[in-house]
Protein backbone atom coordinates (compact mmCIF):
# COMPACT_ATOMS: atom_id res chain seq x y z
CA UNK A 1 0.00 0.00 0.00
CA UNK A 2 1.37 3.54 -0.95
CA UNK A 3 1.27 6.64 1.42
CA UNK A 4 -1.74 7.98 -0.83
CA UNK A 5 -3.50 4.65 -0.31
CA UNK A 6 -2.66 4.34 3.67
CA UNK A 7 -3.67 8.39 4.03
CA UNK A 8 -6.89 7.88 2.44
CA UNK A 9 -8.11 4.88 4.50
CA UNK A 10 -6.26 6.42 7.99
CA UNK A 11 -8.23 10.03 7.17
CA UNK A 12 -11.39 7.43 6.88
CA UNK A 13 -10.99 5.64 10.02
CA UNK A 14 -9.92 8.29 12.38
CA UNK A 15 -12.14 10.97 10.68
CA UNK A 16 -9.28 13.09 10.88
CA UNK A 17 -6.66 15.56 9.06
CA UNK A 18 -4.46 16.18 12.12
CA UNK A 19 -0.75 15.19 11.79
CA UNK A 20 1.09 15.18 15.26
CA UNK A 21 4.52 16.08 15.06
CA UNK A 22 6.52 13.39 17.64
CA UNK A 23 9.37 16.55 18.50
CA UNK A 24 11.06 15.64 21.96
CA UNK A 25 13.38 18.18 23.79
CA UNK A 26 15.26 16.55 26.98
CA UNK A 27 14.23 19.93 28.71
CA UNK A 28 10.62 19.52 28.87
CA UNK A 29 10.47 15.33 29.59
CA UNK A 30 11.57 15.23 33.26
CA UNK A 31 14.18 11.95 32.40
CA UNK A 32 12.18 9.86 30.16
CA UNK A 33 13.85 8.52 27.22
CA UNK A 34 12.34 9.77 23.60
CA UNK A 35 11.05 6.74 22.66
CA UNK A 36 8.98 6.37 25.91
CA UNK A 37 8.10 10.26 25.81
CA UNK A 38 6.86 9.36 22.28
CA UNK A 39 4.87 6.28 23.17
CA UNK A 40 2.99 7.99 25.90
CA UNK A 41 2.03 10.23 23.43
CA UNK A 42 1.26 7.93 20.41
CA UNK A 43 -1.09 5.73 23.00
CA UNK A 44 -3.62 8.14 23.63
CA UNK A 45 -3.98 9.96 20.48
CA UNK A 46 -3.47 6.72 17.72
CA UNK A 47 -7.26 7.30 17.05
CA UNK A 48 -7.36 10.95 16.61
CA UNK A 49 -4.47 11.20 13.99
CA UNK A 50 -4.17 10.66 10.15
CA UNK A 51 0.14 10.79 10.33
CA UNK A 52 2.76 11.30 12.75
CA UNK A 53 5.78 13.19 12.02
CA UNK A 54 8.56 13.43 14.03
CA UNK A 55 11.13 15.81 12.63
CA UNK A 56 14.98 14.22 12.61
CA UNK A 57 16.43 17.00 14.13
CA UNK A 58 15.09 16.97 17.37
CA UNK A 59 17.07 13.37 17.43
CA UNK A 60 20.10 14.06 16.20
CA UNK A 61 20.30 16.80 18.90
CA UNK A 62 21.23 13.33 20.57
CA UNK A 63 23.40 11.55 18.47
CA UNK A 64 23.56 8.18 17.92
CA UNK A 65 21.77 8.06 21.32
CA UNK A 66 18.59 10.00 19.93
CA UNK A 67 18.54 8.20 16.22
CA UNK A 68 18.01 4.99 18.14
CA UNK A 69 15.54 6.32 19.78
CA UNK A 70 14.04 7.45 16.61
CA UNK A 71 13.73 4.22 15.07
CA UNK A 72 12.43 2.78 18.14
CA UNK A 73 9.65 5.13 17.48
CA UNK A 74 9.33 4.05 14.12
CA UNK A 75 9.22 0.20 15.11
CA UNK A 76 6.77 0.66 17.57
CA UNK A 77 4.07 3.04 15.20
CA UNK A 78 4.94 -0.12 12.95
CA UNK A 79 4.24 -3.13 14.67
CA UNK A 80 1.01 -1.12 17.06
CA UNK A 81 -0.34 0.68 14.13
CA UNK A 82 0.95 0.22 10.72
CA UNK A 83 -1.98 1.77 9.48
CA UNK A 84 -0.80 4.94 10.13
CA UNK A 85 1.69 6.79 8.25
CA UNK A 86 4.84 7.79 9.64
CA UNK A 87 6.22 11.12 7.90
CA UNK A 88 9.91 11.79 8.81
CA UNK A 89 10.21 15.37 8.74
CA UNK A 90 13.85 15.90 7.65
CA UNK A 91 14.12 18.47 5.03
CA UNK A 92 16.64 16.48 3.00
CA UNK A 93 18.62 17.04 0.11
CA UNK A 94 21.89 16.63 -1.72
CA UNK A 95 23.23 15.57 -5.15
CA UNK A 96 22.14 12.00 -6.72
CA UNK A 97 24.26 9.72 -5.67
CA UNK A 98 24.52 11.15 -1.55
CA UNK A 99 20.54 10.89 -1.72
CA UNK A 100 21.04 7.49 -1.99
CA UNK A 101 22.10 7.18 1.50
CA UNK A 102 19.70 9.62 2.91
CA UNK A 103 16.89 7.11 1.01
CA UNK A 104 18.61 4.51 2.92
CA UNK A 105 18.28 5.99 6.42
CA UNK A 106 14.37 7.32 5.83
CA UNK A 107 13.35 4.08 4.23
CA UNK A 108 15.23 1.27 5.03
CA UNK A 109 16.69 2.13 8.64
CA UNK A 110 13.25 3.94 9.86
CA UNK A 111 11.54 2.32 7.58
CA UNK A 112 9.13 5.80 7.36
CA UNK A 113 5.99 6.29 4.79
CA UNK A 114 7.51 9.63 3.69
CA UNK A 115 9.90 12.49 3.49
CA UNK A 116 10.21 16.22 3.38
CA UNK A 117 12.76 17.33 0.69
CA UNK A 118 14.43 20.40 -0.06
CA UNK A 119 13.71 21.81 -3.64
CA UNK A 120 16.91 23.76 -4.37
CA UNK A 121 18.90 21.27 -6.20
CA UNK A 122 16.31 20.33 -8.82
CA UNK A 123 14.66 17.21 -9.70
CA UNK A 124 17.87 15.85 -10.96
CA UNK A 125 19.46 15.32 -7.65
CA UNK A 126 16.29 13.79 -5.51
CA UNK A 127 15.66 11.31 -8.16
CA UNK A 128 16.35 8.19 -5.95
CA UNK A 129 13.70 9.69 -4.10
CA UNK A 130 11.00 9.96 -6.74
CA UNK A 131 11.80 6.61 -7.46
CA UNK A 132 10.59 5.09 -4.45
CA UNK A 133 6.68 4.73 -6.08
CA UNK A 134 5.26 3.61 -2.60
CA UNK A 135 6.70 6.16 -0.97
CA UNK A 136 5.70 10.29 -0.02
CA UNK A 137 7.89 12.54 -1.41
CA UNK A 138 6.88 15.79 -0.03
CA UNK A 139 8.75 19.07 -1.17
CA UNK A 140 8.83 22.67 0.26
CA UNK A 141 7.36 24.80 -1.18
CA UNK A 142 5.83 27.79 1.07
CA UNK A 143 7.47 27.33 4.47
CA UNK A 144 5.74 28.15 8.03
CA UNK A 145 8.51 30.47 8.94
CA UNK A 146 8.41 34.26 9.26
CA UNK A 147 11.23 35.13 7.14
CA UNK A 148 10.08 32.32 4.14
CA UNK A 149 9.39 34.95 1.97
CA UNK A 150 12.91 36.17 1.32
CA UNK A 151 13.42 33.53 -2.06
CA UNK A 152 10.21 31.91 -1.66
CA UNK A 153 8.89 35.64 -2.71
CA UNK A 154 10.95 36.43 -5.29
CA UNK A 155 8.92 37.51 -8.73
CA UNK A 156 9.72 34.94 -11.76
CA UNK A 157 7.74 35.65 -14.69
CA UNK A 158 4.96 37.64 -12.57
CA UNK A 159 4.99 34.40 -9.85
CA UNK A 160 6.81 33.81 -7.07
CA UNK A 161 9.62 31.33 -6.71
CA UNK A 162 7.43 29.40 -4.53
CA UNK A 163 4.46 28.81 -7.03
CA UNK A 164 7.32 27.61 -9.49
CA UNK A 165 8.00 24.73 -7.56
CA UNK A 166 4.39 24.03 -6.84
CA UNK A 167 4.27 23.91 -10.85
CA UNK A 168 6.97 22.03 -11.41
CA UNK A 169 6.41 19.27 -8.83
CA UNK A 170 3.42 19.09 -10.05
CA UNK A 171 4.02 19.22 -13.83
CA UNK A 172 7.31 17.45 -13.73
CA UNK A 173 8.39 15.36 -11.00
CA UNK A 174 5.22 13.66 -9.85
CA UNK A 175 5.39 10.91 -12.93
CA UNK A 176 5.12 8.74 -10.49
CA UNK A 177 2.47 10.34 -8.75
CA UNK A 178 4.23 9.64 -5.18
CA UNK A 179 4.48 13.79 -4.29
CA UNK A 180 3.38 16.21 -2.35
CA UNK A 181 4.51 19.66 -0.85
CA UNK A 182 4.72 21.49 2.27
CA UNK A 183 2.78 24.96 2.75
CA UNK A 184 2.86 26.53 5.98
CA UNK A 185 -0.33 27.25 7.81
CA UNK A 186 0.89 30.46 8.62
CA UNK A 187 0.39 31.71 5.30
CA UNK A 188 -3.24 30.90 3.86
CA UNK A 189 -3.31 32.91 0.70
CA UNK A 190 -0.28 31.41 -0.81
CA UNK A 191 -2.06 28.32 0.36
CA UNK A 192 -5.13 28.95 -1.63
CA UNK A 193 -2.75 29.94 -4.33
CA UNK A 194 -0.73 27.09 -4.42
CA UNK A 195 -4.12 24.59 -4.23
CA UNK A 196 -5.70 26.36 -7.52
CA UNK A 197 -2.92 24.76 -9.52
CA UNK A 198 -2.06 21.68 -7.70
CA UNK A 199 -5.31 19.64 -8.59
CA UNK A 200 -5.68 17.08 -5.52
CA UNK A 201 -2.14 16.77 -4.47
CA UNK A 202 -2.12 16.19 -0.77
CA UNK A 203 -0.62 18.70 0.79
CA UNK A 204 1.23 18.57 4.59
CA UNK A 205 0.44 21.91 6.55
CA UNK A 206 2.33 23.08 9.70
CA UNK A 207 2.31 25.96 11.75
CA UNK A 208 -1.21 25.71 13.65
CA UNK A 209 -0.96 25.73 17.65
CA UNK A 210 2.29 27.36 18.42
CA UNK A 211 4.01 28.93 15.06
CA UNK A 212 -0.64 30.82 14.91
CA UNK A 213 -1.71 29.30 11.97
CA UNK A 214 -5.40 29.51 11.72
CA UNK A 215 -6.92 26.14 11.47
CA UNK A 216 -10.33 28.06 9.30
CA UNK A 217 -8.43 29.99 7.17
CA UNK A 218 -6.40 26.70 6.22
CA UNK A 219 -8.71 24.34 5.46
CA UNK A 220 -11.14 27.16 3.45
CA UNK A 221 -8.05 28.01 1.72
CA UNK A 222 -6.35 24.04 1.10
CA UNK A 223 -8.73 21.92 1.17
CA UNK A 224 -9.71 19.96 -1.93
CA UNK A 225 -13.67 19.45 -3.34
CA UNK A 226 -14.17 16.62 -1.33
CA UNK A 227 -12.90 18.02 1.87
CA UNK A 228 -9.54 16.37 2.23
CA UNK A 229 -6.02 16.45 0.82
CA UNK A 230 -4.81 18.64 3.57
CA UNK A 231 -2.45 17.14 6.63
CA UNK A 232 -2.84 20.04 9.29
CA UNK A 233 0.32 19.34 11.69
CA UNK A 234 1.00 20.53 14.81
CA UNK A 235 3.98 19.53 17.60
CA UNK A 236 4.50 21.18 20.63
CA UNK A 237 0.57 21.81 21.03
CA UNK A 238 -0.28 18.53 21.92
CA UNK A 239 2.85 16.77 22.64
CA UNK A 240 3.45 19.12 25.56
CA UNK A 241 -0.07 19.75 27.13
CA UNK A 242 -1.13 18.73 30.28
CA UNK A 243 -3.40 16.34 28.79
CA UNK A 244 -2.82 15.53 25.11
CA UNK A 245 -5.23 13.09 23.88
CA UNK A 246 -7.96 16.06 25.22
CA UNK A 247 -5.73 18.46 22.97
CA UNK A 248 -5.24 16.00 19.99
CA UNK A 249 -9.68 15.27 20.66
CA UNK A 250 -10.20 19.18 20.51
CA UNK A 251 -7.95 20.16 17.49
CA UNK A 252 -9.17 16.67 15.12
CA UNK A 253 -13.02 17.91 16.05
CA UNK A 254 -12.15 21.63 15.28
CA UNK A 255 -10.74 20.59 12.35
CA UNK A 256 -13.83 18.70 11.23
CA UNK A 257 -16.26 21.41 12.22
CA UNK A 258 -14.83 23.23 8.87
CA UNK A 259 -15.02 20.25 6.88
CA UNK B 1 39.87 30.16 16.91
CA UNK B 2 37.42 30.21 14.21
CA UNK B 3 36.72 28.47 11.20
CA UNK B 4 38.56 31.34 9.27
CA UNK B 5 41.40 31.53 11.21
CA UNK B 6 42.06 27.74 11.03
CA UNK B 7 41.60 27.74 7.52
CA UNK B 8 44.26 30.46 6.87
CA UNK B 9 46.68 28.43 9.06
CA UNK B 10 45.94 25.55 7.88
CA UNK B 11 45.75 26.22 4.01
CA UNK B 12 49.38 28.21 4.71
CA UNK B 13 51.04 25.11 7.00
CA UNK B 14 49.91 22.10 4.41
CA UNK B 15 50.15 24.49 1.72
CA UNK B 16 46.77 23.19 0.31
CA UNK B 17 43.48 23.73 -0.90
CA UNK B 18 42.58 20.36 -1.15
CA UNK B 19 39.40 19.38 0.84
CA UNK B 20 38.64 15.55 0.81
CA UNK B 21 35.17 14.39 1.61
CA UNK B 22 35.10 11.24 4.24
CA UNK B 23 32.03 9.64 2.24
CA UNK B 24 32.58 5.84 2.90
CA UNK B 25 30.10 2.98 1.28
CA UNK B 26 30.06 -0.78 2.72
CA UNK B 27 29.99 -2.01 -0.30
CA UNK B 28 33.79 -0.50 -0.87
CA UNK B 29 35.13 -1.30 2.07
CA UNK B 30 35.12 -5.04 2.55
CA UNK B 31 34.19 -5.70 6.37
CA UNK B 32 36.38 -2.29 7.71
CA UNK B 33 33.79 -0.26 9.70
CA UNK B 34 33.38 3.60 8.72
CA UNK B 35 35.81 4.50 11.79
CA UNK B 36 38.59 2.65 10.58
CA UNK B 37 38.04 3.52 6.55
CA UNK B 38 38.80 7.02 7.09
CA UNK B 39 41.35 7.06 10.28
CA UNK B 40 42.96 4.98 7.46
CA UNK B 41 42.75 7.51 4.85
CA UNK B 42 42.94 10.06 7.90
CA UNK B 43 46.57 8.79 8.56
CA UNK B 44 48.04 9.42 4.82
CA UNK B 45 46.27 12.49 3.94
CA UNK B 46 46.50 14.88 6.79
CA UNK B 47 49.35 16.81 5.89
CA UNK B 48 48.22 17.31 2.27
CA UNK B 49 44.84 19.05 2.90
CA UNK B 50 42.99 21.75 4.30
CA UNK B 51 39.75 20.52 5.54
CA UNK B 52 38.11 17.36 5.93
CA UNK B 53 34.52 17.15 4.78
CA UNK B 54 32.32 14.00 5.69
CA UNK B 55 29.00 14.08 4.25
CA UNK B 56 26.29 13.14 6.78
CA UNK B 57 24.37 10.85 4.68
CA UNK B 58 26.15 8.45 4.01
CA UNK B 59 26.60 7.74 8.04
CA UNK B 60 23.51 7.94 8.60
CA UNK B 61 22.47 5.34 5.50
CA UNK B 62 23.31 2.92 8.09
CA UNK B 63 21.61 4.42 11.12
CA UNK B 64 22.34 4.90 14.52
CA UNK B 65 25.55 2.50 13.86
CA UNK B 66 27.04 4.92 11.17
CA UNK B 67 26.03 8.63 13.58
CA UNK B 68 28.18 6.72 15.60
CA UNK B 69 30.88 5.70 13.53
CA UNK B 70 30.86 10.00 12.22
CA UNK B 71 31.38 10.65 15.89
CA UNK B 72 34.62 8.60 16.38
CA UNK B 73 36.21 9.72 13.23
CA UNK B 74 35.80 13.68 14.19
CA UNK B 75 37.10 12.53 17.93
CA UNK B 76 39.85 10.98 16.32
CA UNK B 77 40.17 14.47 14.52
CA UNK B 78 40.11 16.28 17.03
CA UNK B 79 42.57 14.70 19.07
CA UNK B 80 45.10 13.62 16.70
CA UNK B 81 44.66 17.20 13.94
CA UNK B 82 43.24 19.91 15.80
CA UNK B 83 44.37 22.00 13.16
CA UNK B 84 42.12 20.61 10.36
CA UNK B 85 38.68 21.73 10.10
CA UNK B 86 36.20 19.16 10.14
CA UNK B 87 33.32 20.69 7.73
CA UNK B 88 30.27 18.60 8.25
CA UNK B 89 28.31 17.77 4.44
CA UNK B 90 24.64 17.70 6.27
CA UNK B 91 22.43 20.50 3.42
CA UNK B 92 20.52 21.21 6.55
CA UNK B 93 18.19 23.82 7.01
CA UNK B 94 14.45 23.94 9.30
CA UNK B 95 12.69 26.49 11.01
CA UNK B 96 14.29 28.60 13.80
CA UNK B 97 13.46 26.65 16.69
CA UNK B 98 14.26 23.07 14.68
CA UNK B 99 17.19 24.48 13.88
CA UNK B 100 18.57 24.70 17.68
CA UNK B 101 18.64 20.44 17.19
CA UNK B 102 20.77 20.58 13.98
CA UNK B 103 22.87 22.73 15.06
CA UNK B 104 23.47 20.74 18.61
CA UNK B 105 23.61 17.68 16.43
CA UNK B 106 26.96 19.53 14.12
CA UNK B 107 28.49 21.47 16.93
CA UNK B 108 27.93 19.74 20.38
CA UNK B 109 27.77 16.06 19.80
CA UNK B 110 30.22 15.99 16.49
CA UNK B 111 32.19 19.05 17.62
CA UNK B 112 32.62 20.24 13.89
CA UNK B 113 34.00 23.38 12.74
CA UNK B 114 31.99 24.18 9.56
CA UNK B 115 28.21 23.06 8.40
CA UNK B 116 26.62 23.14 4.95
CA UNK B 117 22.84 24.96 4.70
CA UNK B 118 20.45 24.97 2.69
CA UNK B 119 19.44 28.96 1.82
CA UNK B 120 15.66 28.35 0.57
CA UNK B 121 13.94 29.49 4.39
CA UNK B 122 15.63 32.61 4.38
CA UNK B 123 18.32 34.06 6.96
CA UNK B 124 15.52 34.36 9.65
CA UNK B 125 15.23 30.93 9.81
CA UNK B 126 19.10 30.06 10.31
CA UNK B 127 19.69 32.64 12.41
CA UNK B 128 20.62 29.41 15.20
CA UNK B 129 23.34 28.79 12.96
CA UNK B 130 24.73 32.16 11.99
CA UNK B 131 24.82 33.17 15.95
CA UNK B 132 27.62 30.39 15.88
CA UNK B 133 30.17 33.49 15.39
CA UNK B 134 33.47 30.69 15.59
CA UNK B 135 32.02 28.26 13.36
CA UNK B 136 31.64 28.24 9.29
CA UNK B 137 28.10 28.59 8.20
CA UNK B 138 28.67 27.69 4.73
CA UNK B 139 25.34 28.00 2.27
CA UNK B 140 24.44 26.16 -0.76
CA UNK B 141 24.79 28.94 -3.33
CA UNK B 142 25.26 26.98 -6.86
CA UNK B 143 25.42 23.15 -6.43
CA UNK B 144 27.70 20.97 -8.83
CA UNK B 145 24.58 18.78 -9.89
CA UNK B 146 23.95 18.63 -13.38
CA UNK B 147 20.05 19.12 -12.50
CA UNK B 148 21.09 22.26 -10.12
CA UNK B 149 19.66 24.94 -12.76
CA UNK B 150 16.05 24.11 -12.80
CA UNK B 151 15.46 26.82 -9.62
CA UNK B 152 18.48 28.14 -9.18
CA UNK B 153 18.99 29.52 -12.96
CA UNK B 154 15.49 31.17 -12.57
CA UNK B 155 15.94 34.76 -13.51
CA UNK B 156 14.59 37.27 -11.26
CA UNK B 157 15.11 40.93 -11.68
CA UNK B 158 18.23 40.18 -15.32
CA UNK B 159 19.79 37.82 -12.32
CA UNK B 160 19.67 33.93 -11.40
CA UNK B 161 18.46 33.01 -8.14
CA UNK B 162 22.13 32.16 -7.37
CA UNK B 163 22.75 35.79 -8.01
CA UNK B 164 20.54 36.71 -4.91
CA UNK B 165 21.37 33.94 -2.57
CA UNK B 166 25.02 34.84 -3.30
CA UNK B 167 24.18 38.69 -2.64
CA UNK B 168 22.20 38.27 0.43
CA UNK B 169 24.80 36.16 2.33
CA UNK B 170 27.43 38.54 1.64
CA UNK B 171 25.33 41.83 2.24
CA UNK B 172 22.80 40.64 5.16
CA UNK B 173 23.73 37.38 6.22
CA UNK B 174 27.39 37.97 6.79
CA UNK B 175 27.19 39.93 9.92
CA UNK B 176 29.31 37.67 12.25
CA UNK B 177 31.81 37.43 9.08
CA UNK B 178 31.27 33.69 9.38
CA UNK B 179 29.40 32.73 6.55
CA UNK B 180 30.52 30.73 2.93
CA UNK B 181 28.99 29.67 0.01
CA UNK B 182 28.88 26.61 -1.88
CA UNK B 183 29.76 26.36 -5.42
CA UNK B 184 29.79 24.07 -7.70
CA UNK B 185 33.24 23.29 -9.79
CA UNK B 186 31.26 21.94 -12.44
CA UNK B 187 30.01 25.61 -13.09
CA UNK B 188 33.32 27.86 -13.89
CA UNK B 189 31.56 30.45 -15.35
CA UNK B 190 29.05 30.98 -12.66
CA UNK B 191 31.36 30.41 -10.20
CA UNK B 192 33.55 33.39 -11.46
CA UNK B 193 30.35 35.58 -11.32
CA UNK B 194 29.58 34.56 -7.72
CA UNK B 195 33.63 35.71 -6.98
CA UNK B 196 32.91 38.99 -8.64
CA UNK B 197 30.16 39.90 -5.65
CA UNK B 198 31.63 38.38 -2.76
CA UNK B 199 35.06 39.91 -2.01
CA UNK B 200 37.45 37.83 -0.41
CA UNK B 201 34.74 34.64 1.20
CA UNK B 202 35.76 31.34 1.31
CA UNK B 203 34.38 29.24 -1.12
CA UNK B 204 33.69 25.38 -0.71
CA UNK B 205 34.39 23.82 -4.13
CA UNK B 206 33.04 20.71 -4.80
CA UNK B 207 32.98 18.46 -7.58
CA UNK B 208 36.56 17.82 -8.99
CA UNK B 209 37.33 14.41 -9.55
CA UNK B 210 34.40 11.70 -10.40
CA UNK B 211 31.59 14.57 -10.91
CA UNK B 212 34.30 15.88 -13.67
CA UNK B 213 34.99 19.73 -12.56
CA UNK B 214 38.22 21.34 -13.78
CA UNK B 215 40.63 22.11 -11.42
CA UNK B 216 42.14 24.85 -13.61
CA UNK B 217 39.29 26.25 -14.56
CA UNK B 218 37.58 26.50 -10.88
CA UNK B 219 41.42 28.01 -9.28
CA UNK B 220 41.14 30.86 -11.92
CA UNK B 221 37.16 31.57 -11.88
CA UNK B 222 36.93 30.84 -8.01
CA UNK B 223 40.34 32.34 -6.31
CA UNK B 224 40.92 35.26 -4.22
CA UNK B 225 43.34 37.57 -5.45
CA UNK B 226 45.76 36.38 -3.41
CA UNK B 227 45.53 32.64 -5.01
CA UNK B 228 43.45 31.15 -1.75
CA UNK B 229 39.88 31.53 -0.71
CA UNK B 230 38.41 28.36 -2.39
CA UNK B 231 38.36 24.46 -0.91
CA UNK B 232 38.42 22.20 -3.84
CA UNK B 233 36.51 19.80 -2.14
CA UNK B 234 36.66 15.60 -3.80
CA UNK B 235 35.78 12.20 -1.97
CA UNK B 236 35.62 9.16 -3.88
CA UNK B 237 38.27 9.94 -6.69
CA UNK B 238 40.47 10.41 -2.86
CA UNK B 239 39.38 7.89 -0.67
CA UNK B 240 38.85 5.03 -3.24
CA UNK B 241 42.16 5.14 -5.24
CA UNK B 242 44.63 2.55 -5.04
CA UNK B 243 46.69 4.30 -3.28
CA UNK B 244 44.50 7.42 -1.46
CA UNK B 245 48.13 9.56 -0.22
CA UNK B 246 49.27 9.51 -3.44
CA UNK B 247 45.82 10.59 -5.26
CA UNK B 248 45.44 13.04 -2.77
CA UNK B 249 49.44 14.29 -3.14
CA UNK B 250 48.96 14.67 -6.99
CA UNK B 251 45.89 16.72 -6.73
CA UNK B 252 47.40 18.75 -4.03
CA UNK B 253 50.17 19.88 -6.00
CA UNK B 254 48.38 20.07 -9.34
CA UNK B 255 45.79 22.54 -7.66
CA UNK B 256 49.28 24.32 -6.50
CA UNK B 257 50.46 24.98 -10.28
CA UNK B 258 47.80 27.12 -10.62
CA UNK B 259 48.21 29.11 -7.53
Amino acid sequence: MNLQQKLDAIVEKNNSLLCVGLDPVEEKLSGQSFFEFNKSIIDVTHDLVCAYKPNSAFYEALGDRGVKELKMTCDYLRENHPEIPIIIDAKRADIGNTNEGYAKYIFDYLQADGVTLQPYLGKEAIQPFLDKIDKGIIILCRTSNPGAGEFQDLQINGEPLYMHVAKNVVEKWNTNNNCMLVVGATYPEELKQIRNVVGNMNLLVPGIGTQGGDIEKSLQAGMTKDKKGILLSTSRTVIFAQNPREEALKLRDEINTYR
